[in-house]
């Protein structure tokens, strides 16, 4: 059985591409096997081979799914066709779902926003200020609400309404976006819409979404009424993959805030944005130094 | 309509009739009544009349019950009778559900357990270390493997078994305890039996639980396993009143603790442990000192 | 002796006078005395005598001190005179020093800030999403480096520059936009220059700094440098008033975030932007919501 | 330059020996030495070579040190002598300190104590829920209030006072239940007697203390009195390898907990209880399963 890329079109990267032959760089290196004796033996082998020199590396093998993840940050004079020729063997052998990256590569990345701007703020300063390795490729809202903030960081904003009639074209017009963009990652930026089974499908582990609630609490609409409501002392915000089950994507992060008795449900709302955001920034930072990897309907997150 | 008083054996408390009649005394006074103006200023008169002073006071009105809330903490050398007639009248004019008791009173307490030990451990020790004002009465098991404990604490232990046959005589002899003993709280400390609707209803507001997960989240059985299934980041505790709805009593507090991918079912329960304790610990404190309001199927928690 | 008023500009607050006088209005009245009996009747007495309804009242005595600290949230249709009137009496009664607010009135605020973004831009968008209950009236930078950040939210910036010689001269300018604006409130805003001793004696407990460290551990230049040398496992930000004495005003707020062997100095740099931004919202919002009074050297916080 | 053993006792241990030789075995591998490329390939290798299976695997290379840290989970049937000789070579050649250990061995402990319990009952009742990988040998207290604990947990007790002029006998005969009871750990459970130089010196990374504040704030004695003098907003604790530098030894692990300017110094104790045996639980812990490394006067921590 042949190993599986999970992202092909880092093949063909340009950035690493361009860097001189002789300069020592850093790339990580995901995968995720089935579980078995000799595998960082061999990885650390190739790796070795090649001049590598292991600056960070974690594994994990899960008891319950039988898997084994392994994220290895390693400094390497070698090109990238030597190293993906000579993890090709390995990958093969222990029939590996791999990824190698250069680190530190900005994730082109498409943000879909609604009309609450926390997020977007949040998202776009850290990304203007070198605190997330995404490079934000586009802006998309079906409202206009957020374009002069779009604006003000010089991103192209594109306005794609969505009525229940034009649903579709709306989705296909996202897709067009995508792929002429380049993006790799997809944020729903408390974009307030429920995307596709079948665009779920196709971006698997590549949509990220932000809930404000700490599921699998209050799902669904409204959560900080709920929140109110059933009189809990704490709130959260989870960020996960979106899949086409709502709200049961693999979970990515969770984060919570402590409230009394006398928050009003728009207190609650206030304080929720300052844990979404928080929480959002968090999962993407990590997706994009790719530390999360799939383990089923879970995530192994490599901190 | 006659105001209602929310523990009617304190009128005849003992303990505080026996202080001598010249010395300050510190009382707590809760209550809550329909909003309105005029309250706080007729409690501070009744208060100020008696030559009371207030150390500590906390008001609370809510804006969607209608519901006005307080708590006071006063010094003052007026007896209880002199007190209690005074504030008769203001609770009856405002139509108040009110409470009066000797700030520091340790709350006579009965504790429901079965064979996790870390609740009776936690709560036995704060209590010989005069962090909880309760007066632990007795311990009761359905099983008899935390005797030992409730021994070195000299508690006296009561092995009530249940059997599905039995359920209802083990409440019965559960009920006789609590007359028996006075206790005026019955805290279920990992106690993993469901008490009758009409035992919850009789004893509304007196029964404090444990639940292993952070509510509404993972509801009945095997919490930890639910989260370790879904994935969370964070697994918490909830302590809250018992009612016959099963785990939807109010909430009086919750908390937290952060986990990995890493954590396994078993682990998730040890770190569980420690936020279970911490959670219940804190709400048996917080009711003891006369802190936790009931507001509908809420809490207000004059922390 | 004659009460004093904390801040008397408030005594001809326009917005207020030109509420319609037959609607009720939220007020905020916070104030602190030499502890003893009687004061909480007297205060909620002139409140009912004007048809107050309280919403919210906080008080605390602290035993250290021996003084009486309060904080009420009242609904009242009488006017700003006849309130201010009314509690002039039991103010001079009971040696009061007191202020009376609109609840809701933004404060005039002057921020202060350096080169660093984090906070400005976390501010400048909570005023704007109306999450702070502030009115930004001008940007003060010591560099040229935020201006875009100011024009993007509307407000006025004011280059100051600061080198040894200019150090009096940039002060002078500083306090003259002060009174010109009618700023209430001077946030430093990661603004790295030392006020001197006069200003901060004369804007006693109205200047709010944020110091990227948990005071009082690693004071002076390069706290998180300190941080990682120390080896800590947790760091932390602090929100003061700024007096004459270096990081040693009243505290305010602090808040923390757990790091761990692996972050290096850059990364609790990032890591910590997060944390001194949201202590230093949280100061500043508790500030202009009235509920930070001050007790010596401490502070007493009605959150 | 020969590899150091850390722990030389570990190389003839019983438990590990008395395994049947063909049933695989779960051993921990704890190493440092100068960072450079090849380590992991090496020691990966050398597990393979005997059959190794790695479950969990943690490197770090620290920038500022230069030094590299692994710790390695791993299913072996190999015996101690095999896995021993094979791993001299690769420590040999890459100047390593390391220690081999078998997973799960309870680390003989001598518990040190005064008069506070509160840490001491909750070290005892984790290691009797297992949740705690140690085997408490023995307790010492100057005096004799929490011999009622030890006895109810059947662990023996010494009676060891100390006073100004008995202290260097103290301290002997302290070090001889060391060394007669085969303790490798040694923790100050609030034991509130300073230790010779000496002593600190010959069992450097082996002896751990709880200081009740958030160093380096509050060094020395009544933290917490201090703590309500400064205002602070969150308390804390640490748990830290002791040196002869007073409060100065490197930090394995720190947490805190919020507070208001309305608790008192002994509020503050007893707040402060809970965050120090919950600090000291986790450092004993993660001490007792190797992933506590020391680097330089910091500690790398496996978590």
């Amino acid at each position: 059985m042949r190993a599986r890329r999970r992202r092909p079109p880092y093949a063909s990267l340009v950035t690493a591409q361009n860097l001189p032959d002789d300069r020592p760089r850093h790339w990580i290196l995901t995968l995720s096997c089935p579980d078995g004796p000799g595998i960082v033996h061999a990885v650390a082998g190739v790796l070795a081979e090649h001049g590598g020199n292991i600056t960070e590396s974690q594994q994990f093998g899960d008891p319950y799914s039988g898997r084994f993840f392994m994220r290895v940050q390693v400094e390497a004079a070698a090109s990238r066709e030597e190293l993906t020729t000579a993890l090709g063997g390995v990958a093969e052998r222990f029939d590996m779902t791999w990824d190698l990256d250069v680190a530190g590569r900005p994730i082109p990345t498409l943000l879909l926003v609604s009309k609450a701007a926390h997020c977007l703020v949040d998202l776009l300063y850290r990304e203007r200020s070198q605190h997330l390795p995404i490079d934000v490729v586009g802006v998309v809202g079906n409202h206009r609400d957020l374009e002069d903030i779009a604006e003000f960081y010089r991103k192209p904003f594109h306005h794609v309404p969505v009525t229940r009639d034009t649903k579709a074209e709306s989705e296909a017009a996202i897709r067009e976006l995508i792929t002429g963009t380049g993006a790799e990652l997809v944020v729903l930026a408390r974009y307030m819409q429920i995307l596709s089974d079948e665009m779920c499908r196709d971006h698997a582990g590549r949509i990220i979404n932000i809930h404000h609630s700490f599921l699998p609490s209050f799902k669904g609409a409204g959560p900080y009424r709920q929140a109110h409501d059933r009189g809990v002392k704490i709130i959260g915000a989870t960020s996960h993959y979106v899949t086409g089950d709502l709200d049961e994507g693999p979970i990515i992060e969770q984060d919570v805030e402590r409230v009394d008795h006398a928050a009003t449900i728009d207190e609650l709302v206030r304080i929720g944005e300052d844990t979404e955001r928080r929480t959002l920034a968090r999962a993407v930072r990590w997706h994009a130094e790719h530390r999360v990897l799939l383990d089923g309907h879970r995530t192994v997150v490599f901190r």
